[in-house]
């Protein structure tokens, strides 16, 4: 997280203030208030993790969409289809922020009565960081499994063209005196946020993240943005993209075709601005969810004393040269967490302005 | 597949001759016969789809490990837990290519009965391609998943050792006229089998496969033998080297603590004469495979024919320069298992040199 590059200028709000400010804004669109209450809880988690691509610099997109009436602000959420351990559910075009959790919910139940749940999601929209979901299941000592397909960013190996979402994958395993082990990935070598951000500090990004419009690897960022591609996690065919271009498939296919939603190449813009796709394949974007009681595969406490032994051994890890040696999935994100609660979030000025833009538009104080 | 170095030389045998030879190898041991049956045909369909990494290579592996009586011939598998959704399973220090389709065959079951079925694997051994798990989860119309952890081989991000092994994930989705898609990856950027085969042909391998025994990457692969160990795919941590750690760790977290068996380094030595870890924190390797019925989640026809749009649609996807552009996971496998079938298997001399040691030691003929 921390790059050489000057730090932008940035302005610090504490996690209360930016949590009843989307409040107000969600419910201003007539989100119910307990479901505006959580999708602000999910935003803001994102800040606090350190995840600033996926937290109140989105606010703006969902503000748009709302007000366009591109989503829908209080839908009536489904299971279509359904046995004991699994479940499909439509989302009625709803905020991811609210559909998620409650289709999340669905698959922790079925896991609590038959071991494990797992729960393909269709019309529904972005629904943050995908680890959110998995921190509700270690409350219920359960594994967690979250995936989504996102709007069209990045290329198959050896395509030119966007193709695939950066459609993550978070899972996670609690401890028992240690903190959790939380993974939470996107499958391209980065988030595209990261390449705005690039943008916006106006820094050239490494070889290897994207390519231009001709499907050239590209060290501008601008090139990627302006019709260009990320490349999927291994980049190259000699250094795996092939990997990295399957895994992002996987998460499509299991939140696209299984749901029946939306996949690949026309998933919806997540923007009001963006180019839609002309095609319609599914409902909406997807998500897949999946719990599994750790219980019902072996004693609870066993199970957190090894994760406990698993995090000491590869703290313990000989460590390269230059480096502290190897973190734990979730460290940085655990230690942002931490500070942040403590001293505030600090947000660039773009999305300050982003912020301030939806606060003036709305007539809702930012605070 | 094709490297741009001169092939070395091979001899050509048939998929059954080398199936018949495996078949007896293991019946030698007193494996019983259907057992020894599958489990040639696993090792055999590995060096159909050409990933001769995972083939008959392994075989003197094997060989010597039922001949030191490291591994259990006739094991009793066991349920240890089990709910409607899940099993653990005690594989009893059988083979993998033993232990493993039946646990598969557990998932299955459960996934026809309630939707899903998820079977975690303890005191088990190496399995043979993860591929061939969810190939036969295609043909009950279940998406079938298959991961294992492995003996030791590649470093966390920032590691300068061996912690985990290729530790790979299959999963496989099928389609309406189109062949299935059909993903089997390692968590590496390559498998240890390619550092192997650049050692044999005394060439370099690109940097960013593999690291010294100090921590520093390295393009000579007696140095990554010799010590030294793989990356994670995505290499280094600007290039999301710390995506793959997370990917290897998912499965050794899955596989290991949650079975009951090793994992990271503590996992058993493949070969009898790689040192063994001083310590052991569970029984044996771990598998962790997954079923999920299609039709408990949509109609299967609609889902087969979305697959067929899908495979299409990126089929259609615009190629990166001096590319034929993207191609479908599984596509490389499928088309080596055409030609193999018709005209053989070329094994390289150092492969068939083991044979022919198994067929002398044994007095098994190779035929």
């Amino acid at each position: 997280m921390s790059d050489s590059e000057p730090e932008p200028e940035t302005q610090t709000f504490s996690a209360d203030q930016l949590h009843a400010f989307c409040q107000d804004v969600f419910e201003s669109f007539g989100v119910p208030q307990a479901d505006a209450d959580r999708a602000a809880e999910i935003l803001v988690l994102s800040d606090l993790r350190g995840i600033e691509s996926h937290g109140v610099a989105r606010l703006r997109s969902y503000y748009s969409l709302l007000k366009a009436e591109k989503i829908n602000p209080r839908p009536n959420i489904q299971i279509i289809r359904e046995m004991p351990g699994t479940a499909t559910v439509d989302g009625d075009n709803g905020l991811g922020l609210v559909v998620g959790p409650q289709a999340n919910e669905i698959a922790m139940d079925k896991a609590d009565q038959v071991g494990t749940g797992w729960v393909a999601v269709r019309n529904t929209n972005h629904y943050g960081i995908a680890g959110y979901y998995v921190l509700e299941s270690l409350k219920r000592d359960q594994i967690g499994w979250s995936m989504t397909n996102t709007s069209v960013i990045c290329a198959p190996m050896f395509g030119a063209e966007r193709m695939l979402g950066t459609n993550p994958i978070a899972i996670a395993f609690p401890g028992k005196v240690n903190p959790p082990i939380v993974i939470d990935m996107a499958t391209t070598p980065v988030a595209f946020g990261k390449i705005e951000m690039a943008q916006r500090k106006k820094t050239s990004i490494p070889a290897g993240w994207g390519i231009d419009k001709m499907g050239n690897v590209t060290t501008d960022p601008n090139a990627v943005v302006d019709g260009g591609a990320l490349m999927p996690l291994g980049m190259g065919r000699e250094t795996g993209g092939h990997k990295g271009y399957c895994l992002s498939s996987m998460v499509d296919l299991l939140c696209g075709p299984l749901s029946g939603g939306n996949w690949g190449p026309f998933t919806p813009a997540f923007t009001v601005g963006h180019t839609e796709s002309s095609r319609r394949v599914g409902k909406g974007l997807g998500h897949f969810f999946g719990a599994m009681k750790i219980e019902a595969f072996i004693d609870l406490e066993e199970f957190k004393s090894q994760i406990d032994d698993w995090i000491q051994t590869f703290r313990a890890t000989k460590p390269a040269p230059g480096t502290n040696g190897p973190l734990i999935p979730g460290d940085p994100e655990r230690e942002a967490e931490t500070v942040r609660r403590e001293s505030g979030i600090p947000l660039i000025l773009p999305v300050v302005a982003d912020l301030q833009f939806i606060a003036d538009d709305s007539g809702i104080e930012l605070g």
